[in-house]
């Protein structure tokens, strides 16, 4: 199979090339000037990408997005918390599978139905009802694609005394997020999504409330390796111009992370959020123009992601391997129950309107050959239709 | 501009990033044993690429598709010769531009209008009429898509003294060319087109006759840099195993030349010739469903590039810019006194049928853009039609 | 400063171009054919590694070297366990500041003096005078070059219920290391070392014995992100060709891996260590040449890393300075209280003979710009004489 | 054998990791912008190099050093020119060669044997007997590692009507050349050298006084593909911004070049050549110090290559393998009579202090190794002094 496709899943995405040599400097060490100065342009450019400032700080390490989703929670509690997890789908009942470890009392409000959104109504009437040290929240789901209104929640959140933890893997660089502005206590995401930059980077933001919590934590229920009062101060270390050592830090990821934000940024954020938005309301025209229904509903579809409904009699497997061989990657479901119904396109990072059509144009041969009937170019113009009238 | 774009001009094509890394190679010395075993492959697959064997010399040389072709006649020609060069556009007026330098004999046989073929009989009425020493003709010619039919004319000269010199520059690795069988006895093309590696690298193949030829030929007439003799010789001392200088040969590119081969041999040749052939198909029934004018007739056009007449009213400038604002380059015309008329689509090389959807959808966005009326997604539906007659 | 320098420190090392150039592989989904058959070849490799075979399993996540070895201990112990820590610097130190998170109870035994290994004796002492479920021990500690005998502690261990975990993060691949012959049951290492892959992959070996010891262990004390039963099912459906998942895998990292496990097998595992054991030793005849004490004491050398006590009139700062003005990076001192007055040099990965003639000689000439003297060319006279007394 | 090596030969040379990465630029036409602002960048630093500016014009073609060297002759000459060649070795030879082609009358000076240099005085004498049209020759001759004093000649030629044009293959960019100041007429050079980008390019720069004997060169002689007139026309148009077609530009190399080019302002030009020298200088120490014989004469030695004669008993063949096998690639003689006799070092682009330390010490263990007697250190050690009593 040829290197040259399009890498349609839910991260990794596809990377820029630049992003990629810069992954391949050589010679580098933790503690050289030069890994200084981009260590700080990225701490810098983690700020600005969501919207804050100086007194939210920025932590990078080693891991995966599950990683960063445990250092995120563990180190903001204390034994006997109450802790609300709001699930959207699978990522969801990670971070409730995650709190489980610790011990601590949780709550878990759930949607009602796949591909819908918990009631923000729900929420807040649940945090009246009780003290909730962190409430949780994925900003979008990737087993779902649904988009919780996430600014709604922070607004109600930034007034009280509940932590709002959000979990932005599969939204950050790709969704707005206005932290400073919003409220938005904690959030984190991995590198391999909207980030645009290989699996290995787990990223955490936590802003002046975050910090202030995390210093009253004295029981110290995160394992050594998250515990974020360490990599804080690493993180002011390296800001300061003087590297600390921790853990080694990952070098040639970091520098591959700076080539990415620079590229960010040079698109503009919001030139970039657009982008994102007019591809995933473009192409889920596209599906429903092949009478494809989309699991996420309408009101809380993210940008990044669309879980798609398969016709009743193509099997998942064999639609994968249809795709696959017209060299276009999608993934399969994740949500319990209907895991092998639907399929998901990632539409995030650099992905952009040209490989939209030809998702959709590899979408109706593929089904074609499994014997769905297809209407072609159908999709194509349902795609193009809604690009044009918004100038793209 | 992003780097991830689809690069649709005759050449330089998209690269695999596989043949880009291989550029990179560091350390390696023109006579170490490693390059030595990199350009034997590269000669035995150079053979291979055009279904000949141990009879044909293949020849690699720094320097673009430009000294391939002036290295190719330079060396087989006599002062007073008779050349015969067969023009289907640009690139055969170049061949007599060339052969204007040198005190021959030139005769031109030029296609009735742009977008036509000189007919063979009419080039073997005059093979037949004058003793020549060389018919020139390009296989595609990418100023007009046109594929000249090249067996018919080989299997001619084949049984006469005249040599057949094909310019194969917009063709090997993406038309099918089978040297031996068919009677052509030099060909040659550039790295940068189908064949999948960065411009630098002149490609000849010397068949047995136009070995004897270049033997024979006692006047000397080629630049010092193009004596094919002297490279011949370099090229036998690699495949034998000890390197010979003459110049420097381009390590880093023939590096990248060698993972090429190995990509087009993975996918494998027939195959490889059928993807153009059904892309280029495909891609037509786009623009005609579009209503554009194909310039290159049916008949004789090419799997590798198609030139395509805009619409009256819509300048070449500007739709260049309108395509490249989608992330789509195309190229502009080249044929004299129709420049601005006609816009390139070079499909060849790596690009797949993903991509394909992609420039149609750009077009019919772009043509809209400047005011020509489109029906969405038709282009697209002729596009995806044509394909999946063909189970792609 | 040029990109063109040796990395001298210990870790991250000087990576091969053709690992660096793995790290770039594109549009490579995590659940990809390829990316299975590149992860099949991973475990297996790592188990040739430290030649073990199935009955080890090796497990790689991303992360750095200190997630691993939190993620080895965390899921072996129960509360209320004793575990013993020996401490040949800094890291031993690390483990038991892991550890002290952790519900258990530990005693470290130190060595006398910075360079010492602690006595096997005294170890086995320990543990026949109480059960401990756990023994940590550092194979190479990076702050003082010191390689702990971990042969002989092996052969005692494996026929207790003590559970021996062996940390090779500045070993592995580096130090010979007879996993299963020996009897070590638990080893982890970071990729950045002698492993020869870019910060970010923790990777961590479990014996058959300690995989049973996983089993009994209830208690559940890993953090979520670390439980290895849950990664081990990871590990094993990637073996049996079907992807699972649990946090992304850390697809471009592994890719190098892969490359670097390669270009180890083809140098050959024997001729490797060998190749560094005599490097280390010509280093320490060159710096002994220039009278400068090596900090680690004889017989506990390690073969990746050496420190080297400063003249007590050069100052570190100045040393490094110098030295990096010169290209070589050399890291400073670790162990507390000293931290000043030794440098470290890494000689480990694919570093060269060449590398440690141009050290030697860098360091000559930078500590006579300090104003110490310098009778030139010793150093390298006598790193020369012990390089050819072993025929390299 | 592994990739990671020093490459001493005079060309290639060791390659800059950020040029290797520029190399793999992606989907770059030669008419984008970005495109045309490198070229620009690289036609603008070419003309710095060499310290002159708009009045000369530079020219980069896709090609070997042996094509630039034909190409800056072939169109300056008329038919029955008298040409003096001055050869101080191979290159000077190669040069006559390729004159041969052409219908001009030709003078040949030779210096009096291996490793001298033709001494100007006989130069200007022989230009004061006759009228040349032409007076060649090569700066730093790689045969013969003798730089050629051509400040003082050009001096001369600069108020004569004779053009001097000047091999700079082995030259540019690792010694200095004042072209505007000094009176140099044409330069040329390849890409692979001191200019440290791969095998591909060919680099010519022609003064006003050049350009304005190639407007007054009516014969054309020069072969097609070489046309300054139509190359001229190409970079100027680049300039300007407006790309022009005569042959596809080799994008990915002169990406390379632009990189290339940046690293060495970066560096600076007189801090650039106070290296080459230095390194040259110390080298040559190193080889006196264990009794070798320098081929070159003192007072014409250049800072780019050496050549040294083997010890009597020590054959090439085995010297050579014996350096590979210690990752010091060296190459052999090229001067007939005596290419077995003698080995070439290549100490120019980026290769550094510490390479010359490796290489020195490679040295001595591959004599050693064959059986001649060596005094360990001793290169070394004057290798050292010399840089030290430098400041290094």
């Amino acid at each position: 199979m040829p290197e040259k496709r399009i890498l349609a899943i839910p991260g990794p995405t596809i990377f820029d090339p630049s992003v990629l040599r810069s992954l391949t400097i050589e010679n580098m060490g933790h503690l050289s000037r030069e890994f200084i100065e981009v260590f700080q342009y990225v701490l810098s450019g983690l700020r600005k990408l969501v919207y804050t400032s100086d007194e939210t700080q920025p932590i990078v390490l080693a891991g995966s997005g599950t990683l960063a989703m445990e250092t995120s929670v563990s180190n903001l509690i204390s034994r006997g918390d109450n802790i609300l997890v709001v699930a959207n789908g699978y990522f969801g009942w990670s971070m409730r599978d995650i709190l489980n470890r610790y011990p601590v009392n949780i709550d878990v409000l759930e949607s009602n139905s796949p591909g819908e959104a918990v009631d923000n109504k729900r929420i807040i009437e649940k945090l009246e009802e009780k003290d909730y040290s962190l409430v949780t929240v994925t900003h979008v789901d990737t087993s779902t694609g649904v988009r919780h209104p996430i600014k709604e929640l922070a607004m109600y959140t930034r007034d009280t005394n509940t932590v709002l933890v959000v979990d932005g893997v599969c939204s950050v660089a790709g969704e707005e997020i206005r932290m400073a502005e919003w409220g938005v206590d904690v959030l984190f995401t991995g590198s391999q999504k909207a980030v645009g930059v290989p699996v290995g980077l787990a990223i955490i933001w936590l802003s002046e409330k975050a910090l202030d919590r995390l210093e009253e934590t004295e029981s110290q229920l995160s394992p050594y390796y998250m515990d974020l009062t360490k990599w804080i101060k690493v993180m002011k270390s390296y800001e300061a111009g003087k590297p600390k050592y921790f853990a080694t830090p990952p070098v040639n990821l970091i520098w591959g992370l700076s080539k990415s934000l620079e590229n960010i940024f040079r698109e503009g954020l919001e030139t970039r959020f657009r982008r994102h938005t007019l591809l995933a309301e473009a192409l889920r025209k596209g599906f429903e123009a092949l009478k494809l229904e989309i699991l996420s509903k309408p009101g809380v579809r993210s940008s990044t992601i669309t879980p798609i409904y398969l016709p009743k009699d193509v099997a998942l497997v064999d639609f994968k391997r249809e795709m696959a061989s017209r060299n276009v990657i999608v993934a399969g479901g994740l949500y319990p129950g209907i895991r092998d119904r639907y399929f998901r396109v990632g539409h995030m990072g650099i992905m952009d309107f040209n490989d939209g059509a030809s998702i959709l144009a590899a979408v109706e041969r593929s089904l074609y050959s499994l014997g769905y009937s297809i209407d072609f170019g159908k999709s194509l113009k349902a795609y193009q239709e809604h690009l044009v009238t918004h100038d793209v």
